[in-house]
């Protein structure tokens, strides 16, 4: 099982018994996250912005305009910690210090550098079948131009923890003797009907990436 | 209408029709997220840790052990970036370039410090009761000890911007003639059926708290 190596700024301390650093585990994390927090510095004050991304392998894919700060500054070599977080469930325990979230959340550090044309191409397209697995093939074919005027950031992540909480309220052991309801609300991402376009000019049936991802989550 | 000051490092510059400044905006979308994506340096080197929050009026309340590094840092008077995201549909355009996400998001900017034992106490019952309204009532009541050994930093937001985007692609015009599906696929978060704690030793009715959310989330 091939594993991030674990380093001083990288390591679990807190509840460390939550802690993985599989890249399977981490790499399921990120992967069922639409939208990444990308936290970097810039004139020595801290920025967290939210992105798309797309991740292939170990290179975490993040999309900006070249015309933004953001990318001229990531694009420069700069370290960054991209951090992904699914809320799963409120856990509600018998006494307010226990109640807490189920949660799964990743942990990535790096360092950002701009890709060329080449990878570029290749990024856009895994970006759009990360937001839609195959819509890449059904859209209109990418001109040379919208290549240009996209941003494409790469970070190799160096170390990545992941972070996982599951299951029942953990209450002090004389709290469970209290008349006092506890447990779980589970909280799920759910995709409703797919609203089309009012402005297509013709009926066009919804396509296979569309229905698939239906049929995935459920 | 109160809002933010604008200053260069929080100001939305990039499809800035998108941006709001009003504090009603933030703090709605702000108050809609279980989780804070808190972004500061350490060591030279950018974090971004999820944490639990709770808004009261200007100021962020961030949840952490007494015990955790960034507890210590962040209680120092520490610059921080928090950032919240939801995002609430898949854009899906008939041009790969023009795919997109629905989102809500604040990007907020301010300094850190620790409070005192006073604050805290208030601080703990808005955590919880930003979790699930009405619930810290419910609860055991608090311990002097489990005050002591939570910390809670206080962010007094200085800046912050809201962005929001909402509705269908917006496609080249030419592309429209295309025979191509276009249309969002909108995303909920979605309350499930609570789950009572198997550990519970008497059969309790489902807590007013519960009852309200359930009602709320619909």
């Amino acid at each position: 099982m091939s594993e991030y190596p674990k380093q001083d700024h990288s390591r679990v301390k807190r509840v460390a018994n939550r802690a993985s650093y599989e890249e399977a585990a981490v790499h399921a994390i990120i992967d069922d996250a639409y939208v990444a927090h990308v936290g970097f510095n810039m004139d020595g004050r801290p920025f967290v912005i939210p992105m798309l991304h797309a991740r292939v392998g170990r290179t975490l894919y993040l999309h900006a305009s070249v015309k933004s700060r953001f990318y001229r500054l990531l694009s420069s070599g700069q370290p960054a910690c991209v951090t992904f977080t699914h809320v799963d469930g409120l856990v509600i325990a018998r006494s307010a210090f226990h109640h807490s979230m189920n949660y799964r959340s990743v942990v990535a550090h790096g360092t950002c550098k701009a890709v060329g044309k080449d990878e570029k191409a290749a990024a856009l397209k895994a970006f759009t079948n990360k937001i839609l697995p195959g819509r890449w093939e059904e859209c209109r074919p990418i001109y040379d131009k919208e290549i240009e005027v996209t941003g494409v950031i790469a970070m190799e992540i160096e170390t990545a923890a992941a972070k996982v909480r599951t299951g029942d309220p953990s209450d002090d052991k004389e709290d469970y003797d209290l008349p006092i309801w506890a447990g779980v609300l589970p909280i799920e991402r759910v995709l409703k009907e797919a609203i089309s376009d009012p402005a297509m000019k013709q009926t066009v049936a919804l396509p296979d990436s569309v229905k698939n991802l239906y049929e995935k989550e459920g």
